[in-house]
């Protein structure tokens, strides 16, 4: 079985693609789908969620430049939904680089959510679903390979190797996995990247703290149908 | 002053691009200057580049699939030109993925050709020449990222911050720094990428040896004109 990493979201077929948008979109999904929300639609055009939401009876989430949007039920940021009671609830969510990187992956045969807060969950859903190769598809931000997407892929492809120690990774797997282990503090990671010091410089530092917690949650988001997720 | 790596090439401008092909068109260019060449031209097409070395009496070199191609004065591996005397002449050097890369960088104001061997003295020079940025552009494999390529680049934007510590690296400047930290070891780095793999096995290991050697040479290929080269 081969692991690859896409530094950018690039169109090609895989048996299963991980997207990952570590600040914040697959943070936030995966919280979301945590806190017991039923299904996620992820959507890259604002004017689209509008319709969809109004369309679902969904909430209507999501950011532009980092900020919440004007007339949302609620912004991007994974602290907003900590404590709050979403069973059985249907939401729509528009952010910039993780929706554009959802589309791209969309060949894909079966499409999961991956972060650092569920990397090993997301791992272990993913060995489960493929037969030839896994690829973890970074967002990046505006178009750049980013150092928080590198380091979230990463914390995955630590966690794959864990688990099927035959898995062949590509080399750009290998040069996010040596980048790891040279620096394994991933909030330090993540201060460190251009997206995470505009996140702190916006006033959203702590969700920099809550991305970087390895491990913290199991629940896996999972494509169930074009731009909707739910717990795989 | 910032510092960018292309971990495969992009379009656009920079003050200075190097190009990187360390397996191995980027060594063997540096070698070929070292060895008193005075002109190298860097031609993708292997037609072009016939037609170009008969009008220019030049040699005629370079490689697909790795080996020399029929009919050329010499391949791709820098070993074939260790003890050859070639001041005054020209050559005309085709290869895959270095020569594309050369294309695609060709917006930079300077352009140079950057190898581990040459480390040092490209970063010197690329200080020398930029106002705003410097962009490595490593050319990949096969449109994919390459182990190697991304160690070569680490290798001159770690020489490029001591000599220059404002420097502010880019995300992906980042990712290869901390990957060549966790792995120091050149050449087993070297023999780790996919590609390094497949010159061993075609029998080309002595190769990654030289490419591996840090600063060996002084020569700096920097682009004369279209697809011309001389030392900078």
């Amino acid at each position: 079985m081969r692991l690859d990493v896409q530094l950018l979201p690039q169109p090609g077929a895989s048996d299963v693609a991980v997207v990952i948008d570590v600040l914040r979109m697959t943070t936030t999904a995966s919280l979301l789908l945590d806190r017991g929300l039923d299904r996620l639609f992820v959507v890259a055009e604002v004017d689209d969620a509008r319709v969809l939401a109004k369309a679902e009876g969904a909430l209507l989430l999501g950011e532009r430049e980092n900020r919440p949007l004007p007339g949302f039920d609620g912004g991007n940021s994974p602290l907003e939904y900590l404590n709050r009671e979403l069973a059985g609830k249907t939401a729509v969510l528009s952010t910039s680089n993780g929706s554009r990187a959802v589309g791209l992956a969309a060949d894909a045969e079966h499409l999961l959510l991956g972060a650092i807060v569920n990397a090993a969950a997301v791992a272990k859903r993913a060995l489960g679903l493929a037969h030839r190769k896994i690829t973890l598809v970074c967002a990046g931000t505006a178009g750049l390979p980013s150092l928080d997407d590198a380091v979230a892929a990463a914390c995955i492809a630590r966690e794959l190797s864990a688990l099927e120690p035959s898995l062949a990774p590509s080399d750009s797997a290998k040069l996010c996995l040596r980048a790891l282990q040279a620096s394994p503090d991933l909030f330090e990671s993540l201060r460190t990247s251009a997206h995470g010091r505009a996140l702190e410089g916006d006033g959203y530092g702590e969700d920099l703290r809550f991305a970087a917690k390895l491990n913290l949650l199991t629940a896996v988001p999972k494509r169930l149908g074009p731009a909707l997720f739910g717990r795989a």
